[in-house]
């Protein structure tokens, strides 16, 4: 008997019902700028008005070991908020505002109801951060995956006027660095937090230890990457706001991530104190997990950072708190030796 | 005893060695309009000057279970070259120019090794494209894949004046259709190709069957996908060529995929006649794959599609070849009835 694809595992009908489910999904995020109705084979996206020289930013990111807390609590419509956040917090550190997404979602067996729900968290990311879901590809892959488990990627391109684009070139001795809050783990360090949560201290989804504040293990694993765009569209449109460097706190914590924008010789301090979210404190006791190893695998608590001169500092708080921000000072920009060891330029002064 | 990150499956030195090894082979694909040194956390790029109401073009695609082959040979420096054509393919059937790239890897223990030549095949096909390499993520995600395996999504992003976008609007009955070879299976239908020859036909990777014409299966099965932005550059470029849509053969093969940029109440008679790559042979009699299943799978020997006035037919033919390619007439458009279903647009008339 004559053998055909989908006896070899690929079900093309399950790929068409995703697609009319996830239409009406896509077009909710349309912007002005996307083309409608052109082109069969990619999205099409015009410029935004207004721009001299325009520069596109672009990233690419996953969302790394997360995913195994969907698969385990079956909860798949945030995960794709993680996604996006993953990949316009990257785009945005230049300045740039975020145009469009594209996902990539690989599958054993494809599971339309779990795909959707993929696809709205990506979605109302989306949506929040302006930019238009413009396309993606939906793998089905017999084989690759257990079974119920799939793999996310994600792109995000914006866009910046050249003088405009926000590099750390300028960044000075005596400059104050702004933190804002995350909610949480965010995206990274999910192999670890995993770890010390569900084996270490045994702990079930549904449990709620006293540091979670109420809240259950599930829920706080969850808890949806913040996204910076609105904060730092409000920021860079806010007149007298010298906006030097920004940096997103992704894998390898503050040490990790701020020295990527700062130009040599020059480090942060870190003076302020801040209320960390309660899963950091139950990984770090529950590892134990070194303080100084908290600080590079997890953001503890600050998400972005945003370095400004002191004369700006005031202005870019007001700015920040307007656009919905709770922003805290973080530390000041201090001078290193020119061979200090890129983590050792974020120094710890609390 | 302290934990720490890489205790839990996560090796940061392995990622930073990555990263050195790939920097070489991105900036040899650094294009006049990459930025360079800028941004600590995406990759930057201008637009080509001389565009008129610049559109950006976009597409993300993976290469399927072709990966399996890769994993089973332990051929990795052309996966890469697949996963670059099957993006940029589908984005020139607008018209675009490839602007830049940026790939997803993921694999549950990194082999810096592997990783590296994956990215050696991609930093290839985006030189030969005239893209550039601009980023990327290689994800170690611990439990996720089996050991020796990894996923691969593309990205690519190309730019084309709003005037000059080929959307397929203008096609008419009467035009001709002109094909582009495929090299063979390009990066779909591998599901069903190592189904049957691997497990029906129970041929071994190094095994030379009559119809593969001394090559051996695995030299047929990883044919690198063919690139097409060139041929497709040299067609929008000559003068007098009125290109009105193209289409990339994948998933679905003709019948799936030119219709896409057909309007409504068109289709395509397929008369011409050409030798397609043994392999289809192959696997159309092994498995036993009927002819019909056979072309709404793969490609069947035709590559990419496209589509010109019956007047602009000599003067595209000759720019193709001109070009490198090998083109052949594959058939005219025809009027069918509106309520035709989309694959039965595509006739064979052979």
């Amino acid at each position: 008997m004559a053998i055909t694809y989908r006896d070899a595992g690929v079900d093309i009908d399950a790929g068409d019902d995703l697609v009319e489910r996830i239409k009406p999904l896509a077009r909710a995020t349309r912007t002005r700028e996307v083309l409608e109705d052109v082109g069969g084979f990619a999205g099409m996206c015009r410029l935004p008005d207004g721009l001299v020289d325009p520069v596109l930013v672009s990233g690419t990111d996953g969302v790394g070991t997360k995913l195994k807390v969907a698969f385990q609590t079956g909860v798949h419509d945030t995960i794709g908020f993680d996604l996006v956040g993953m990949c316009v917090n990257d785009v945005v550190t230049s300045g740039a505002r975020p145009l469009f997404f594209l996902d990539y979602f690989a599958t054993g067996k494809l599971d339309v109801g779990v795909a959707e729900s993929v696809v709205r968290g990506i979605a109302a990311a989306c949506k929040e951060a302006g930019c238009a879901l413009l396309g993606g590809e939906t793998a089905e892959l017999p084989g690759m995956y257990a079974e119920g488990e799939y793999d996310l990627a994600g792109f995000a391109v914006g866009v910046v006027s050249r003088a405009r684009i926000v590099d750390g070139k300028r960044v000075a001795e005596g400059d104050r660095a702004i933190a804002l809050p995350s909610s949480g783990l965010h995206s990274n360090g999910y192999s670890l937090a995993r770890r010390v949560l569900l084996e270490t201290l045994a702990l079930r989804m549904d449990d709620r230890p006293p540091e979670l504040g109420g809240r259950t293990v599930a829920e706080a694993l969850l808890s949806p990457t913040r996204l910076y765009p609105r904060a730092v569209a409000a920021l860079t449109a806010t007149p007298g706001v010298d906006v030097r460097a920004m940096s997103h706190i992704t894998g390898g914590g503050l040490p990790g991530n701020v020295p990527r924008v700062l130009p040599d010789g020059l480090g942060v301090r870190i003076t302020g104190a801040w209320e960390r979210p309660g899963v950091f404190d139950l990984v770090a006791r529950g590892g134990p997990v070194d303080e100084a190893e908290m600080r590079r695998t997890f953001n503890i608590g600050v998400g972005f950072v945003v370095i400004v001169p002191a004369a700006s500092e005031a202005v870019a708080m007001a700015a920040l708190r307007a656009s919905g921000e709770a922003p805290f000072a973080l530390g000041d920009v201090i001078r290193v030796a020119p061979d200090t060891p890129f983590e050792e330029r974020v120094v710890f002064a609390v």
